[in-house]
């Protein structure tokens, strides 16, 4: 049975193509029906274009929207407005009535798709799907949720990375129950260790509200390992790590920053002397694996975790790829039990 | 003239051994005078072995501590007692009445060094410079300060990384005015940019805490561009960066962990096909070049700033490299007038 995932085709930085590209990549590799979300006479050509393009012969998919066999499930659904990445979040999810956001969103609230996808603004984002799906029972404030790479493969789970800037240890406690159950159920990890984001592993570092949220963490019957550290984030020594809004965002920005400086150093690094880009051609494909190792377009989004139904944010510059990994990331928080999990979890305190 | 720059030689993990080698190679290579502090019965016979294990013919330094010319200028300061890394901090400093940071600091309060460098147990170091040495008339809380790798090869000065885990608005400001002399003394930034490190540029974006440090941070006469983000801290868009002790000891430990990532998953990569291998051989001397830039040993330390004198902590996985820069940065610390400097800015204002 395909998963129907709603996608929002004008939210990335270069909406709509690497929306619609990715759409079909995920439709040629995912068992998933497709709502592309946006102006239908502005997307239609660009779909068509992009099915002539990508078309390959001897693939059933390629044959094209308007062909005749073999259509890949992509639909279109009508929305007149979307929300630009410069748009205040609050006035614009208020104002425009018929965005993207707000028309994908309904959808997932109608039962009408499993899962929403946008690669747009993503405090709109979050306040479109706080207002149209509501929160779980026994959640207060929703989380985004980034997935990090670690030595081990398996990727860590930091939340919040930006939802809620300032939060108590009530949130926190909240945040360790909404991951728990996405590593658990989403990434299958029999029994999460569970950390909480501080500046040594000793009970007595940190700042007030990891001391304060310390005791409730080690009350809640999860597979607790105190306090963990930065460094932590990326050496496979926990699964699960919640922290506030504000420190998850400085942390998840931090890692991109440095990413980003790695591969620029490495890359002139590798050009200041001839034998060394002869030896970069010999190992460029060991370069690829490393990228794609360290690169978010393979993880591609964020769950927006605590909400009634599935919201997946993904980045701004986001390409085909990272679309058709949301899109995957999508299906599978929806296939999981995620969310009946997390107010089963927090029912039972 | 050289100057003279205490050395605790019992702080590192692997004490004395780099401290003494760092100290070598320091008194070779740059105008220095060092003091090392510790149990002279231990350190003695382990510095003559040094020096003869690093003699080489024709280097007048190598003529060995004992050797009847060309001694270098290492100097011996007797201490029986040492923190460890497992010592709790605050207990350490006031029960341990004769250790090597006691000792050290005291030197400097008496002008009889210019500087002091530990690899030692952070909190320690800070707790008992701040008791020895005393604050900066209009410091109310130092800072320890992290120097951040970036594109364009100049660091980025971030503070407080782990001195104050609570701060307050005026701290932050405090903080700014120090890193700004920091890095116009000492980085010669002619007008350094000062951010304030956020989770978006927007004013309306940050915590309580950023939210209400901005306009106070508009109002010091500095060359302050705002709101920065995680990335920023090394895209080379901002000199100086300000943010609480917690949220900069999580940036930098971020860093720190996603580095290691990156060297390891380097390696697998590259060892993964026998191009590759091959490829890796010939961009050796490339793959050293970008792993000094990256490494935290050519940095040297973390200068604790708002002091009354100079006090440098290394990490504690120092080798002798990173000791050897550590006095580097004392030193230069030491030459430049940053002291007067913040506390006729905190004066002024």
């Amino acid at each position: 049975m395909p998963i129907d995932i709603v996608l929002d085709a004008m939210g990335s930085d270069k909406a709509p193509e690497p929306e619609i590209r990715g759409a079909i990549l995920a439709c040629r590799q995912l068992d998933v029906r497709v709502h592309l979300v946006g102006p239908e006479d502005l997307l239609r050509p660009k779909l068509r274009e992009a099915l002539k393009a990508t078309a390959r012969p001897g693939f059933s998919g390629g044959q094209g929207f308007s062909g005749k066999k073999a259509r890949l499930p992509i639909f279109m659904v009508q929305a007149s407005e979307w929300i630009s990445m410069e748009d205040k979040a609050a006035q614009a999810v208020r104002s425009k009535r018929d965005s993207t956001m707000r028309v994908g969103l309904k959808m997932v609230r109608e039962g009408r798709a499993a899962g929403f996808l946008t690669a747009g603004n993503t405090g709109a984002a979050m306040a479109t799907a706080k207002m149209v799906l509501g929160s779980l029972a026994g959640v207060d404030r929703p989380a985004l949720t980034a997935m990090l790479p670690t030595v081990t493969g398996q990727p860590c789970v930091l939340l919040d990375v930006g939802a809620n800037v300032d939060c108590d240890p009530e949130n926190l406690v909240q945040f360790a129950v909404m991951g728990h159950m996405y590593a658990k159920n989403v990434l299958h990890v029999a029994s999460p260790r569970v950390g909480l984001l501080s500046i040594g592993e000793e009970d007595s570092k940190g700042n007030s509200l990891t001391r304060d949220t310390l005791p409730l963490l080690r009350g809640l019957g999860l597979n607790f390992i105190g306090n963990v550290e930065g460094r932590d984030l990326f050496n496979g020594r926990v699964d699960v790590v919640v922290c506030d809004g504000f420190v998850g965002n400085v942390a998840l920005k931090t890692s991109e920053g440095l990413a980003k400086l790695v591969s620029s150093s490495l890359r002139e690094s590798l050009k200041s002397t001839v034998t060394s880009q002869v030896g970069a051609m010999l190992s460029q494909r060991a370069f690829k694996a490393f990228k794609s190792r360290l690169d978010y377009s393979e993880y591609g989004g964020a769950p927006l975790l605590g909400v009634r139904g599935v919201c997946v944010v993904g980045h701004g510059s986001s390409n085909e790829r990272a679309v058709m990994n949301g899109i995957r990331v999508a299906a599978e928080f929806a296939e999981a039990s995620v969310n009946a999990g997390i107010e089963a979890k927090l029912a039972a305190r």
